[in-house]
């Protein structure tokens, strides 16, 4: 399978750390160092999930003649914000570009789901029932946020991002995708409280921010190895690393673990903060046009709850 | 594929029609005569989808010695009440049941969940990434319902289902899965409004009711009647038909419109009230031991946003 184009959509309001320091006395130094975060998007009054997901895919068709609209056939949706969860992402989006009677669905696995989406195109391709799906991932976390939390108010943005994927190739510049890991780690460490969002209680909380910080380097790296491993490449036969965009100072941890140079990391979190489930797959629209031919990228996630994967793809 | 075993979980508490009598003026007579419910159980202060969810795994993983808990290698959760969106219901019955390292997702595509998810497994099926799955189906409505909105507080019970499927035969009694629909319908009707749950704005809503009545049973029929014809069987060749448990005279109007008589569905709605996603598996749980040897059973559901879908099994 391929990945045939991607686009994002990013909110215009930009919120930088100054606000975070009148708000709650953070100062921008600190939230940089922690974080690495100097600014993040919000989402407009009126805006949430399902319309930045459909102005996501609105701007992916728009840059994909070869995709027509009409050749959808399987709509994949991922939030952990949901603005609805009746209608859903997916269904929005389904509505949004009039394709009618083919399988539609939302999807969540925390911060790790675009992988799971993609991996549920790739299971709807080996059973025949699809040939040309959309996937979309978009986050509202600024709707579920509390900015006053002192702890991790300042680290939320919010974004959307849609992929065009194609069974057969489409074009010479498609992604190829040479293999795909997605695994739950429910059962891990404090995958339980470490970082939740209870829609009743309202807000996401990350009481346990350290937990998940060693188990989202861990899991990164250790994923990123294997997918690797299997395909018998090593680190030096990847040009770039997309890890889950959370915090600059994870992806640096998984750098080191893999003995990666920064400069093959592709980074977005300075600009827009952590956007969860999008945070990936907008980086990779971002980075499409400097992919060159031959060049291998993995994308890596880590979701709270737990969860993780790696995808192995190749220009 | 098959079906090995499914077991469901309802919360202890019973609530009457008499409860929505005192708070609403509603009676009796008048909820019996438009929806067909009686009672409807409540989940406990404690209890939510995870909770139920859990419940519901650990009944089905005791009733199937052939199908070990360590056996299980995907974990399909499906909810559109969502106790916690990051650590998903089916990331909570990963840590319940202690099996790592294997694909894990929570989905919604409404009440028409059950069937996304069997399809999600097929998908996986058929790429060999699995054998073995869990399916699990948990909805917590009373969480997100308004008593006191008296045009659709009173509809709404909790309950979960956990279902075992098996990419080949374990047992003679299985259920072989002889073909599956799902598709969206985001784009008909009133889709977009008909029944909501924001969850930022709380509550599950149906201010267009009538509208997703004539939807679902218009497609509960087509769709039925579509997996029927493609495997050249007719109604006749159906003993029971479940369909989605959301309304006695829906349940009575695809009936109609396939010339099945009464006793050919399979109902719990009158004590259940609509359990969302679970209804379907719930009652496919309480009727299980009455599918004899060579009959066959459709599953049909249809869910606000829209979506539909129908399965056909054969014992």
């Amino acid at each position: 399978m391929y990945i045939h184009q991607v686009a994002a959509y990013l909110p215009a309001q930009v919120i930088t750390n100054e606000h975070f320091t009148r708000l709650n006395g953070l100062s921008h130094e600190w939230i940089i160092e922690r974080t690495g975060i100097r600014e993040r998007r919000k989402a407009a009054p009126g805006e949430n999930t399902n319309t930045m997901a459909v102005e996501a895919t609105e701007r992916v068709l728009a840059q994909a003649p070869l995709f027509p609209t009409a050749a959808v056939d399987l709509i994949v949706g991922a939030t952990y914000t949901p603005h609805d969860t009746i209608y859903t992402v997916a269904h929005a989006v389904q509505r949004a570009i009039g394709v009618t009677d083919i399988p539609v669905v939302s999807i969540s696995s925390a911060c790790s789901s675009l992988l799971n989406a993609i991996e549920i195109v790739e299971g709807y391709f080996a059973m025949g029932k699809a040939t040309r799906a959309l996937v979309v991932v978009s986050e509202h976390n600024t709707a579920y946020n509390n900015e006053n939390d002192t702890v991790a108010g300042h680290l939320w943005g919010d974004g959307a991002s849609a992929l065009l994927i194609s069974k057969e190739r489409l074009a010479p510049t498609d992604l190829r995708m040479l293999d795909l890991i997605t695994a739950g780690a429910g059962g891990i460490g404090k995958a339980d409280v470490a970082v939740t969002l209870k829609p009743v209680e309202k807000g996401i909380v990350m009481p346990h921010g350290k937990d998940v910080f060693i188990h989202a380097c861990q899991y990164m790296a250790s994923v990123t190895r294997k997918v690797l491993e299997r395909n018998h490449l090593s680190v030096a036969d990847v040009s770039w690393l997309i890890p889950h965009q959370a915090n600059l100072r994870i992806t640096r941890n998984v750098l080191q673990s893999l003995e990666m140079p920064e400069e093959r990391a592709v980074s977005n979190i300075d600009r827009l903060g952590n956007t969860g489930c999008a945070g990936a797959a907008i980086a990779l629209a971002e980075q499409l046009d400097q992919i060159q031919t031959g060049e291998r990228v993995v994308i890596t996630v880590f979701g709270g709850g737990y969860s993780y994967g790696a995808m192995l793809l190749e220009r």
